[in-house]
């Protein structure tokens, strides 16, 4: 195994002393890059996540291009659905379509269980050929979607404003979401466990929909599961990171889950969030994402502002409280980026 | 002045003892009732808005089909950026549509201070028509959006899934979006006070996108507005609800801008909020609006949950976390009103 050169990101998920705070942003490998952009006229977005060459093509761009501390690999979340049996098509502008929802009994019954080593081999072949391309520079992160997130996309068939279809099932037939749940918990933990096994150095979980659930909803349909995931995977060492994107109540019980690293939005403050759960975790995020619209005066503001609401000491990777947006500039992010390397030595006394 | 019959409503505003909790529901007067959808037929949105019978009719169908303690005139909140000169269009399943929005301080200067009596006398006549028509049976409320809420509609041009264009304004011309939150706080104070003198016997300011900013910016460019605007607006004892949607942070300070009223969304937990700010004020909500998709047995297991999550006393106002949905059944929420009548007697001994 190569030894990691830069292993910041991994000691601070552990809450290790370290001499800067680490970085790494969402969505980096991605269209804010024109070097992505030339890889994506080539390729469609699907077929970029199931060409190995071409998603650790684009996962290494940051690494070299914008100097960020950890890789996340080039993938979506979505393909586990897909592995499962079901039709997905991505749409320009529009998102990703389900065109045969999940709403039945029968629609359930008809999603298989997954063998990520066959069923999702190019991504542990991505994972694979990133690593050995990465050579040791920065660790790599795989990731999957939370049940409760894929579950809306299964059941709205797509992005949704209201989720409508996803509420009338938990609401109507809890049954029937509590067993897809149950499905897709087993095909994560295996898929993220072989994302380990095939490289990855730490997992990332993205719970982009919990926060539209009421509390005890998103205990019963979302929490709970990943307690279960976290518990399932098979790991040495590698740290886990929850990102359950809006969602501002029972932190504390939220940073039970098992996780190393909770992942925070722009909306919560680190440091107050940091007093309320302790040790327990690290924390990661949370910058405004459009505060890369801004100018180098402003996000260097922004950015140490962030580092002060966390405070002293290690356990904060930096990062924005969501993806950065594709109209960002690259240059905009290397500030960013360059400033938390040279401004956070102070934080780490 | 015609004596109220039903002043549950505003008792419960002001945290006087009541025989039980009343109940009202945004968006109330809209598609999901066929009664509403026939009026559409024969107009369309703006011209509803605009012609105070029609305003008016629609108003008090869901006094009249529902039961519901209180009526809130039918309008939009963007009748005030269309006031101050902006070109409003509602597109039919998209929303509204600014065609030319506001970015620049030109853009900012074309926008004219409104005189409410003249510029938006015809929200005005609805509401006085509307009283009449009440004939006291229940409270009227008026309402605005928010100064920040505002901007967003009138600086991205409409609805937003990043809000990207508002970001670039508040951190690259912070001075610019203060100089337009300064004139809409303004334009909302004389029109929340124009409606009070017209016959609303409450307000309410909804901040719908209010939890889209960190909570520094959150302060800044929205809260702040709106304690100056409940301080600015003229009134006896006619109640101001103020409904932070997605606002999760802060709330002993939120709950002290002034309002008699908080607003709450499904993911906040009435009883925790409630201890949280004491006897500041009254809370209203905040049932996810999606269990009205759910069976009778559902709607009213959540709705005592909602009450019994509030618990004894006076001060809760049972509403919905958000508008009530175009495709919930009618028949849904008289079981929920109907339901809240008849069961919260035991919350009020």
């Amino acid at each position: 195994m190569t030894q990691i050169k830069n292993d910041l990101f991994l000691r601070a998920c552990k809450k290790e002393k370290i001499e800067r705070t680490p970085i790494w942003v969402m969505r980096q490998a991605g269209r804010y890059l024109p070097e992505y952009r030339a890889v994506r006229e080539k390729a469609d977005f699907l077929t970029m996540c199931k060409t190995p060459e071409l998603a650790a093509e684009v996962t290494l761009q940051p690494i070299d291009l914008i100097g960020v501390d950890a890789a996340i690999i080039f993938s979506d979340i979505l393909v586990i659905p897909e592995a499962m049996g079901m039709t997905l098509e991505m749409h320009e502008g529009r998102g990703p379509v389900f065109p045969s929802p999940i709403r039945t009994e029968n629609d359930a019954n008809s999603l298989k269980n997954i063998d990520p080593t066959k069923d999702l081999k190019y991504v542990l072949d991505a994972v694979s050929l990133t690593k050995k391309e990465l050579n040791g520079r920065v660790p790599l992160i795989g990731f999957s979607g939370s049940p409760w997130t894929l579950l809306t996309y299964m059941v709205e068939g797509g992005g949704s404003k209201n989720f409508s279809n996803v509420k009338k099932m938990i609401f109507n037939n809890p049954k029937l979401a509590h067993s897809i749940l149950e499905k897709l918990s087993s095909a994560i933990s295996v898929y993220l466990s072989a994302k380990i096994e095939a490289g990855a150095n730490a997992v990332q979980i993205f719970d982009t929909w919990g926060g539209i659930l009421s509390q005890d909803d998103y205990q019963e349909f979302s929490l709970q599961y990943v307690e279960k995931i976290i518990d399932n995977i098979k790991r040495v060492n590698e740290p886990v990171i929850y990102f359950p994107k809006g969602v501002h109540s029972n932190l504390e019980k939220v940073a039970s889950c098992g996780a190393d690293v909770l992942g925070l939005d722009w909306t919560m403050d680190l440091g107050k969030v940091r007093a309320l759960v302790g040790d327990k975790v690290a924390l990661q995020g949370n910058m405004d994402p459009t505060v890369l619209y801004g100018s180098e005066e402003v996000i260097k503001d922004r950015a140490l502002k962030t580092m002060k609401s966390y405070g002293n000491g290690s356990g904060h990777i930096f990062n924005l409280g969501h993806g950065i947006l594709p109209d960002v500039a690259p240059a905009n992010l290397k500030t960013l980026v360059n400033f938390v390397k040279e401004n956070s030595t102070q934080f780490h006394k």
